[in-house]
């Protein structure tokens, strides 16, 4: 179960950052949906270290191979199986990882569970595991816009102790805008302020968390299933399982808990269409665990990568203090990347509750 | 689905405010365990409206009538079913708010996604929904305690804009603490400023938010499963499950995004029993979604109580303006009561995850 | 799981012979379903011993509770739970049966999985754990119904060597002819024969076994999902979890191996309403696991009742020879109580792919 | 969820006859198993076409590829995706099936669920599809035997009018004996006349059904879970989803029907281990959907292929009437080939089930 989400919009990941690849399995993806292949490559590269969707050209590095599932592009209702090969292995450095816990990383807490661990590259908890996300997220997409029109939209708002979210309005800003930056912050100061944060980190050695906020738009109001299954409490679920996450908030999160119920709750009035739409946003577009038809706007909190170039204390696998301090290159932030997989995240979501409404609403259609 | 919430240690609960009852069926407990039944009735009248365990005495409500699953008191391995009756069941209470939608209530959104909805008491949206998962927790609780002596522990860190975190250390605070006041706060100088505050926007016909704040103790390291069922994101959608939550954090939570690796990692030490521990605990005792064998900790953010006795603009069911006023006595505060609901969370994913990693590890047993 | 059932129509059932009840949650049932409530009862009074639905009066026993769900008689699309509860429970008169096991029932492998037992009436394993999924399938069918017009039918085809199977046209008999006859056997003449049949087997201390046929009409073409979940797989296996089945057979079944390809294949014609027909129907209803539109047709294997009056050699639970003879009045012969039970297996696959089949056909509706 | 098996030994799988390729994700395996790369490949081939594991050499073709989960050959509790690339496709010879339905085929039910259907290799309702679940099988084989010596074997036992079922001791009969011919029937002289039989049905362009038997050897008491996931219940789903399977009968199966409960039930003697035994095995190694310790005797009835070289009556997608004749080289009989996938059924559900147990004994143990 623990690499399967889903109940009807289903995937199933598999790989590790050695070995032959990394993909998914979509399993329960309407019939009759015409895919636009190369969105799906363009989805993947967006999460490629350094990479900008309208920046940067791709010309190398994981490429997608769908296996399964599509008859002249069209999905048949089969499984859609996606497969991206491993390159560049080069086991060997790693080797000196061992036998050495690194500390904040999961090389412990696989031993523990597992009495075995994929030393090289971190195994199954490397963030390569999300390709097979994105990957599925990526047709997800396309089931959204061309079922509902439904949008997904995330970006940058905060890094260390630069912070964006004053600036930004969840409900103008457009893939353009993010996509205009490496930071994937789409307030250019700040998204410049970023950039400079970075670099002296790297510089420094050392490395910086953030804030990814990610709007969800033009969802029918409906989605979501009360009592587990809420439309926030799996987006909390899918974006707390991407690697490095240490908070969700939806809507007013933190913040509602300084709050009264006469500032927070959200004031009805006669919406246009002939349903009702709220004042403000405070609950985040979702009224007891189901969407209300506003915008559906949460936010992640990422800490900064574990992988910090200065000398840090640990331990060896049999429990001998020692010191450790990583080699080479190393991504100093991982928010400008971060970004796609909390798309991802909220598009596979999203999705499922899609679908699982067609079913439940039949009896009103018939 | 929607209703069902684990993979092994697995519940379904059922009811409403209105109707015959509320309860839940338990499967998958361990045969052979011998159930303190009182302490299962301690743990729900818990979650009663102002409660507490150890000021007052019980005389009424909400009892608890176990079903099936159980020989001369000890589990069978069959389903564990058990129910709540409901009673004062005063359905025209509700009758002025047949026709109009409660604003930062669910009344719009149950419309929307069912096309029918229980007026009275909310019907599924309602809290007592949650009696299903506080019963089913008790078990949880006391199999974790006999399994693997793993506790559970939960109390009020901030209500308003009274603060108590700084005040109460997480590896220290004990049940009695929390049970000592009825705020659940064991700081007693901030229990006394919430009910302060409490009351105060009772008066003034507002309601407060707040912040629960839960340790899980004990618990072995290698519990969670990478990738989707990382044990902070079974806690993020458990607890983001419950009514009124806005928000969930572990550990450095949203913290972490303004801090560096340099301060965040946690450095590991060698332990006594020959295991790392770590000197910090910004991971919140788990790492890759892993338990690393550190105390499991980690917030949840509450709104303020959307019933308010205060004038409010919203719309009727059929899209028209117009005024709601909240009668009668309303609980401007959840968060006392949301204390066992968040405990229960916490026990029903350890429960579920100490009985996967029993599958998990059975060849390293043989 | 194990009391867990279904995909989108999923029902968990609960109770044992002895203890509060014995009842079972529906979860996913749509919203908008009038129920009508004395058919339910009528569903369940089908499986109790001796009775037909048409030549007996109910005045006693199992009657059920429907505890939540529902709004004025109509499903909310809130979990709906039932409760039948237990009565005239004398757990004394399984105090002989304490340490010994009876041959061919659970006793012993009860005690091999769980190391404890519910000794009173065989616990789980009693027949009376089916009144949950009678009740639930008592709402599939009114579903089915009001949603797709489909028709569920079973009848006993054979008890020991009387064999009706030839006399009856399953596309033809009806509720009334089954329920004529409290055997449900609908051909008069072999209806007699098995009266006479079990009544010998009564007097003899013996007891017999049997096979239910069932049919399901009016079922759209394209439910049942390749791979796994296959209609018949479903099926399958529905009916292999009701108590004393042996074998399953669709269609042909397995007659089906003693044909060549030219007899067994249905030529297809063309049918009035633009779709498909088959002359024949050894496929049973279904093609690589799907509808067709033609009747599904199967059998179901029961064996003896394994209850007998006569002396049988047999083991204590520590192991030493024994023998034991069951006392009291028994029923001979399962086979007209087990035609709800089986009814109720195609009644909740047929449900749960039907709504399935609402979710995978959206886009092709959108 | 319809391409995924299974609870904690849970495979998803996907391909079909053209595109990429088949395979599976194996999601569930316990750390610590050092797989026989080999032995994968050779129960792998065990299911091409006229392939028998001890007379032919495997030259070419269905090579699996491991594409991650192991660590230097071992399991390390992740997933483990397996890839079998497809070969010679030769896609137009599929065009004359594009506007026609072959009779008691696939192509008008996917029709009729997808609207879309991979015209070439039948697209998803190929036998390709089992690759897959041999390759899971494979791995669970493995598992079961390392773990508790748990062995499952299968065979032919009937083809048309030749049935060797009463010339084969069940509890005797070894992998030698069903390799050592192309029929995998371990009787000789049976053997030879299924060889004979099907020639003269692949003279005759027609094709033959028949009975695969499996004994699953040395199981635990205790495996199987009621209600719904007993041992035998969840055989039935894995053999009556694999194509071309009309019945599925465990023990007596449909011979219990006419037998009296006096001769079926299965007399408790003292075990030599401290544990009972049976002195007959009507009840096929489980009672109550929980094996008893006894071997579990199962059979699985085949239709004959519907491939056939004759003329044939059908329509074509647009509802007329025509006519169609299979061309080109068939496989007359599937069984050979069904052998190790009705083991592979077995081993699957055997591993799930195995698995399942070690978490709900947890608390015996501790």
């Amino acid at each position: 179960m623990s690499s399967t989400s889903g109940v009807l919009f289903r995937i199933s990941t598999f790989g590790e950052s050695h070995g032959g690849g990394v993909g998914v399995v979509v399993d329960g993806c309407p019939p009759g949906l015409a895919l636009d292949l190369p969105s799906i490559q363009e989805d993947l590269d967006r999460r490629r270290p350094g990479q900008s969707r309208l920046v940067t050209q791709r010309n190398e590095g994981d490429e997608v191979e769908i296996l399964s599932g599509l008859e002249d592009g069209v999905t048949t209702g089969a499984p859609i199986a996606m497969l991206v090969r491993n390159r560049d292995q080069n086991s060997g450095a790693y080797d000196h990882l061992r036998d050495v816990y690194r500390p904040s990383h999961a090389d412990w807490t696989y031993d523990a569970k597992y009495g075995i661990r994929s030393v090289a590259g971190g195994g199954r908890s490397s963030a390569r595991e999300t390709i097979g996300r994105v990957a599925a997220a990526a047709i997800a997409r396309q089931l959204l816009t061309a079922a509902a029109g439904i949008e997904v939209l995330a970006w940058v708002s905060a890094v260390h102790d630069v912070d964006a979210s004053a600036s930004i309005d969840a409900a103008q800003v457009t893939l353009e805008a993010v996509e205009a930056d490496p930071t994937r912050c789409p307030s250019p100061p700040h998204a410049a302020a970023i950039t400079a944060a970075i670099e002296a980190a790297r510089r420094d050695g050392d490395s910086l968390g953030g804030i990814v906020t990610c709007v969800v738009r033009h969802l029918p109001a409906g989605l979501g299933e009360p009592a587990f299954d809420r439309f926030e409490a799996d987006l909390a679920k899918a974006t707390m399982s991407l690697p490095a996450t240490k908070g969700f908030e939806i809507g007013s999160g933190f913040g509602a808990a300084t709050m009264t119920g006469r500032t927070h709750n959200d004031p009805f009035v006669p919406g246009p269409d002939g349903r009702p739409r709220t004042l403000t946003n405070h609950s985040g577009g979702v009224q007891g665990g189901i969407t209300n038809g506003e915008d559906v706007l949460f936010r992640v909190a990422f800490k900064p990568t574990a992988t910090i170039s200065s000398e840090q204390s640990t331990v060896t696998r049999d429990n001998q203090a020692t010191t450790l301090e990583a080699k080479g290159r190393h991504d100093p932030c991982v928010l400008p990347r971060a970004v796609p997989m909390v798309e991802a995240a909220a598009l596979l979501v999203s999705a499922d509750h899609w679908l699982r409404q067609q079913a439940l609403s039949s009896l009103r259609r018939a």
